[in-house]
C-alpha cells in the first residue's frame, strides 16, 4: 500500500553488471535505509562493496547500520582506513557500540584505530555495561542545556549541536556537575516566550533510568508514559546518556521474541530464524528436548508401576492420550497468562492468593465442563460401561484442577527466585501435569473399578 | 531505582478521609498520570469522583485517558455535562473514540452530546474504520503546512496552532486538495534558513499508511524504520491523520499479547488478566479445550486399535507418555519459531522449502540425539529388552522428524488461507503428532516385535 520504490536484488545486479551506476544511485535515494540494506543482504558478496561505495554520501552510514553483521564485517574488511572514518563518523555512538559488539577482536581494533580519542573513550565506557542494562542501548548525544539559558539560547544551541544528536526533541537541563536537574521539549520551548529562562520552563518532576537498571525495564517505562526518550544517571545521579524510544521498542520487540521462544523450550538467540544454521538450531533445542524427554520417562515410571491394572483393564490405556493432552492444555493456559501478565508487570507477587482462587473457579468451570460433554460421547458414541466413564471423567476434572494450580503457581515461584517465569510454560508444565494426571487416574482406577 | 513518588491506593484514601485536599493535590502534581490512573483502580467507587475532582486541572484529561473503562464509565456518570465537556476537550481525539468505541451506547450518546459538531463529524468518522485498521488508531490532530510557506511562516503556524496537536515534531506539507506532497520535521525547520521555502527542504520521497491498511503492518513500518509518526491518506491519497509511535508501540504490545494467548489456545482479548473474571477466563479458554480433548480421542482409537498389541506388550505403555510429549515439544518448537518469523515479517512464503529443508535436518539431528540418549538409558538403567528399545527409538527418530515437519508447515499454510499463524502452535501440533506418533510406535512395534 505504500510508495513502491523497493527493487529486488536481480534487477539490483543487473543494472551493477551493466555499469548504470547513475540510475542506481538515484534508485537508492529513493528507498528507505532498512530496505536498502535488505536488499544488499541478498547480492552476491563480491559486489556488495562497490554497490555500497554508489550509495549517496550522506545513506551510507545509515544504510550500513541497518545492515546485518556479516555484511558489516565484509564492508569493514573492504574499507580503506579513510572509509571506515567516514562511516564511523557519520554514525550514532550508540550503533557504534552495537557493531563492535558482535565483530571479532581484529575488526573491533580496526575501528578502534579509526575513532578519536574521546570517541574512543565513550565507546569503551558503554562497552563495560553489562549487556542487559539500559547503559548498553544509550546513546550519549543528547542536547543538554543549563538552567540560566533563555529560551533564545537553546534554540542557538540547538541549531549549533543539533547536528550530532540523536534526538533534539528533548534537551536536559545540568547543573555544573553535571547532574540532572530538568528536562525541556522543544515542544515547550516553541510554545514559550524567547525571553524566558529554561528553569522557568522545564520540568524538574523527573522520571529517569540508572546506567544498571534492566533494559526490559526501561523499554516497558516507555510503553507505560508514552515518552520519547529517558534520560540515563549514574550511580552519582549524573547524566550520562539517553535512551530514545526507537531502542526501546526494539528491546520490547526483542524481549517478546526471547519469551515466546523461552516458552517453546527454545533457548532464545537475537538471530532471526532464516540466518541460523541446521547446528545452531539444533544447539537452540536439543538441550530442552533431552531435559524433557528424560522428565518424561518418569511419567513412564507411573506406568509401569499400575501395569497390572492395566493389563486387567486394557481400555483404560485409550485414554491416556487424552488426559495428558487436556492436562497439558489447560495447564498451559493458565501459566501462559501468568507469564504474559508478569511480563507486562499488571501481576504483582500480592496477587498471589488471588490468582490461584480465580484459577481453582476457572479450573472447576472447564472441568465440569469436559467432564460432562466427555460423559456424554462416552455414553452415547463409544458406549463405555458408565464405571469406566467415571473413572476418566473424574481424573478430567481432577487434573485439570491439578494443572491450572501448577500452572498459575510455577511462573510466579520462578520470578521469586529469579528466574526467567517463561521457562515455566506449556512444555514443563505439560511434563509435570501428566505425572499427576496419571497418577489420579490410577488411583481412582484401582478404587472404583477395585483393582489391584 | 526511579523518583519514587508513586503512593498506595491505601496512603491516598486515608488522606481523603482525613480531607487533606491540599496535600493529596501536591502529591498528584508530582506523580505520572499513568501512576496516578493505576492507583484508582485500587480506591472504592465512591471515592473516585471526589479524588477525580482533586486533580490538577491540566492533568484531568491525560489521568482521565490512562484509567481503564469501569473507572471511566463510572467517573462519567458522577460528571456534570460541564465536567464532562472539559475533560473532552483536552483529550486527543483518537483517545476519545479508544474510550467511545468501549461505552456503553447510552454513555457514547451522551459524550457526543457534549462535542461540538466538527468534532462530532470526526468521531464519527474514525469509528467507521475497522477495528484493526490504521484508520482507528490514527489521530486527525497534526500539524499541516503548505509548500509556500517560509520557514519562518512554519514555526509561527506551529505555535499558533501546536497546543493542541499530538505531536509537532513532523509536519505534514497538503496542497489544496489535501493531498500530501511532502514531510518536514521539526528538527529540519530549526536547522534551515528562516528564509527557505518549505518546498525546498520538505522530505518528498514518502511513507505512508492508507486508512483501512493492517494497524500491525503499520506499527511494524515504525519499528522498521524508526519513524515517530506516519501520515494515513484515504482511498484518493488525501491526508486524513496521522499514526504517532507511542500508539503503534501499543499496537505491538498487543498484537504480542494475542500471539502469545492463540499460541496457548486461549481466545485473545484486550483485557490484562488481573480484570477479567472467572466466568469471562472460562469463555476464552473452554471452546479451545473442548476442541482440543475431542481431537485427542482419536489418538485414543489409535490405541483401542492396537489394543491386541498392548495386551501382549504392556511394557509398550510405558512409553507412551514419553513418545507423545516429546513429539509434541519437537513440534512446538518448529511451529513458534515459524509463526515469530512470520509475525516479524522475517520469513516469507517463498522461503517454504528452505524451512522444510532446513527442519528436516535440525530433526534428524535431534531425533538421532534423542534416541542415542534413549537407547543407553533404556539398556543402562532400565535393562528393557534390545529390540522393544530399537522400538521405541526407531519411534522417536520418525516421529520428531513428523513433528518438525508439521510443526514448521501448517503455520505457514495457515497463513496462506488466511489464517492467523499462532494457532498452529504446540497446542494443535500436540495433537497432530500425537496421532502420528502412536502410528509409527505400533507399526514399528507389530514389525520388529512380531506381533498381531
Amino acid at each position: 500500500m505504500e510508495h513502491e520504490m523497493n527493487y529486488a536484488a536481480e534487477e539490483i545486479e543487473e543494472m551493477l553488471s551493466a555499469k548504470r551506476y547513475r540510475e542506481l544511485k538515484n534508485i537508492f535515494s529513493s528507498m528507505e535505509p532498512a530496505d536498502i540494506a535488505l536488499v544488499f543482504e541478498d547480492v552476491p558478496d563480491a559486489q556488495l562493496p562497490l554497490l555500497f561505495r554508489i550509495l549517496p554520501k550522506d545513506m551510507a552510514a545509515e544504510v550500513f547500520v541497518e545492515m546485518d553483521n556479516d555484511g558489516q564485517e565484509l564492508l569493514i574488511a573492504a574499507f580503506s582506513d579513510r572509509e571506515l572514518k567516514e562511516v564511523l563518523d557519520e554514525m550514532y555512538l550508540d550503533d557504534t557500540v552495537d557493531i563492535i559488539e558482535e565483530m571479532p577482536a581484529s575488526v573491533v581494533k580496526r575501528i578502534l584505530r579509526q575513532a578519536d580519542p574521546e570517541t574512543r573513550r565513550q565507546i569503551n565506557e558503554i562497552l563495560q555495561y553489562p549487556d542487559d542494562s539500559a547503559g548498553s542501548i544509550m546513546t550519549i548525544e543528547y542536547v543538554s542545556l543549563k538552567a540560566d539559558m533563555t529560551v533564545d539560547d537553546a534554540f542557538t544551541r540547538i541549531r549549533r549541536t543539533g547536528e550530532d544528536k540523536e534526538t533534539i526533541y528533548t534537551c536536559y537541563v545540568t547543573d555544573k556537575d553535571r547532574h540532572l536537574i530538568g528536562v525541556v521539549s522543544v515542544r515547550t520551548l516553541l510554545l514559550a516566550d524567547p525571553a524566558d529562562q529554561i528553569r522557568e520552563i522545564m520540568e524538574t518532576n523527573l522520571t529517569y533510568a540508572t546506567t544498571l537498571e534492566d533494559k526490559e525495564d526501561v523499554a516497558q517505562k516507555f510503553s507505560k508514559y508514552d515518552y520519547l526518550a529517558l534520560p540515563v544517571v549514574d550511580q552519582e545521579k549524573r547524566l550520562v546518556g539517553i535512551v530514545t524510544i526507537d531502542d526501546a521498542m526494539d528491546v520490547l520487540q526483542e524481549e517478546n521474541t526471547e519469551d515466546i521462544e523461552m516458552m517453546a523450550a527454545i533457548t532464545p538467540t537475537d538471530k532471526p530464524y532464516m540466518k541460523t544454521g541446521v547446528f545452531e538450531t539444533w544447539k537452540k533445542r536439543i538441550p530442552w528436548l533431552l531435559l524433557l524427554m528424560i522428565s518424561a520417562t518418569f511419567t513412564g515410571a507411573i506406568i509401569t508401576h499400575y501395569e497390572a491394572a492395566l493389563g486387567a483393564y486394557v481400555v483404560l490405556t485409550a485414554f491416556i492420550p487424552m488426559l495428558m493432552d487436556t492436562g497439558g492444555n489447560a495447564g498451559g493456559q493458565a501459566s501462559v497468562s501468568i507469564i504474559r501478565g508478569l511480563a507486562l508487570n499488571e501481576i504483582e507477587y500480592s496477587d498471589t492468593p488471588k490468582i490461584i482462587g480465580k484459577e481453582a473457579l476457572v479450573a472447576l468451570a472447564c472441568g465440569l465442563t469436559l467432564a460432562g460433554a466427555n460423559f456424554l460421547k462416552m455414553m452415547l458414541i463409544d458406549r463405555i460401561a458408565p464405571l469406566t466413564a467415571l473413572v476418566v471423567c473424574l481424573t478430567l476434572i481432577v487434573s485439570v484442577l491439578a494443572a491450572k494450580i501448577v500452572g498459575c503457581t510455577l511462573p510466579i515461584a520462578a520470578k521469586r527466585i529469579g528466574f526467567d517465569p517463561a521457562v515455566m510454560a506449556s512444555p514443563f508444565i505439560t511434563t509435570i501435569v501428566d505425572a499427576i494426571s496419571l497418577v489420579v487416574y490410577f488411583q481412582i482406577a484401582t478404587h472404583l473399578l477395585h483393582i489391584g
